[in-house]
This record gives C-alpha cells, structure tokens and sequence, in this order.
C-alpha cells in the first residue's frame, strides 16, 4: 500500500475540494487511516462545522483507505462510492479527524479475491469524526472497486 | 418563508464552503427547493462530482427548505441535521440539481405545532440530485430545528 504522502498528494491533485477544505493524511498504514481537518473553511451558521463537510472527509476518509489499498496493484481499478449513512451525534466545534480503522485480515482478503476473480468487490467501511477523542459523528460506507 | 435569494445570500455568508462549490438557489417557493452547482469546483478522480460534493449540496438543498420556512418564525431557531442517508447510482457528470419537493401540508402543520408546543421539532426529507432530467443519487436527511 502507498504512505500518508501519496495519498495525500492524490486527493489534494485529484479532488480538489479536499485541498479547499484543508484535509491532511495524518496516517495511512495497515492499522487504518487518519486525515485532519481544520474548523476555518468547513466553518457553517452554528460556528461549528458544516454537516456536509464532516460527511466529505469521512467519505474520503474510507476512500482513502481502500485507494491505498488497490494503487499497487498491477491492474487500474477505479473506486467510486455507492452508498452512505451519517449519524451526527454532537455539534463538532473545532479542527476535527475522520478515523478509519482497517477491516480484519479475512474481509480484506475476501475483498482483494472478490476483485481479481470477478473484477469488481465492495468493502464496507466505518469512519469516526473526532474532536481529540470524543466522536462526534459515524459515518458508514459503501464502496465499490472495479477494475477498468 | 424567505425567497431564493435571501436562502443563497444566507448560504454563501453562513457556510462559505457553499460559496466554494457554486451553490446557486434556482427555486425556493411552496413547491420545494431547487439547488444548482457546476462541475468544475466539485470535480473528483474520474471526472464526475465527488460524492461528497453531492452529498452536500443535498444535505444543503433540504437544510435550505427547513430554514426558508422557519425564518420567518417569530422566536430564534437553530436547525441542524441529525442523520442521513446517500445511495449513489450513476456517475454525476457535470453541472448537476439537487431538488427537495416540500412534505405534504399535513406533515409540515405537525412540523410547526410541534416547534411551536416543544420548542423542538423534526422533520425528514428526500432530495434527488439530478443530471438535467435524470436522478443520479438520493438523499435522505434528518433535520432537528430547535428553539434558542
């Protein structure tokens, strides 16, 4: 899988919006990944942040997560979204993180089988949005990876 | 309730994101809201919206309902969204609409009565996000208004 760095460089290149809205790689390795946010430019009219900016970096948040995943592999494979559900639980009042811990070895083993043999596999993730290591929000994705 | 105008110039000071991602408020009368954004600010990977751009703009579009009508309450009221729900199912490819049709009358009666008897009130909507005539995603959202 590609580091923090490359990730990031990616997004920032590829998804513009996550440049504007400040998102940082903070980890990216076997354990999951972390990106950051700050409060400025995702600010909305509570003075905390806007739900659909909390909802884009958790969404990337996975994305990112299965992206490190197939970028090494051998073949192109696109990987699009198909579904998600957003649970906001208290205001998020401050610079925030999106975590998203890997699935188990057997789930992503399944996932990497699934789109060698049939070209296409889907892989459900949970991410945390976080202020420090209060939870703020959960958000759960679908996402769906197909080789091109 | 406030026009559409009024909804955009309270987006764009409010939640500068929207500004960001071209926002405009096209319709904002009995029958619904109607949002409007271009491709360009919200473009991803593939060349088609981000998902959480899209994401967005839906949770933007059914917010926006709520708070035209609430706006003109007499009493000051937070509004919030609680929960909600995407299913993607087609790539957006370019300029794209996200349209909230206005609950049935009955359902936005028990909206007022509740807000104005509890001081708290909820109310779910669906917003289509759509490519010209064609629906692309779904969105569904939780919205809490509350007395302050």
């Amino acid at each position: 899988m590609i580091d923090a760095a490359a990730v990031e460089r990616y997004l920032h290149q590829q998804i513009p919006l996550s440049l504007h809205m400040g998102v940082q790689v903070s980890a990216c390795d076997q354990a999951g990944v972390r990106l950051t946010a700050p409060l400025a430019p995702n600010i909305n009219h509570m003075g905390t942040v806007f739900g659909g900016s909390a909802s884009a970096v958790a969404m990337i948040c996975g994305w990112s997560l299965v992206y490190a995943r197939i970028a090494a592999l051998a073949f192109d494979t696109g990987l699009v979204i198909r579904r998600n559900h957003m649970e906001f639980d208290s205001p998020i009042d401050g610079d925030f993180t999106a975590w998203c811990a890997a699935p188990d070895g057997d789930t992503l083993t399944r996932f990497d089988t699934v789109l060698a043999d049939q070209g296409k596999s889907r892989l459900e993730l949970s991410v945390e949005v976080l202020i420090g290591e209060r939870r703020a929000a959960t958000f759960v994705g679908v996402y769906v990876a197909r080789r091109t």
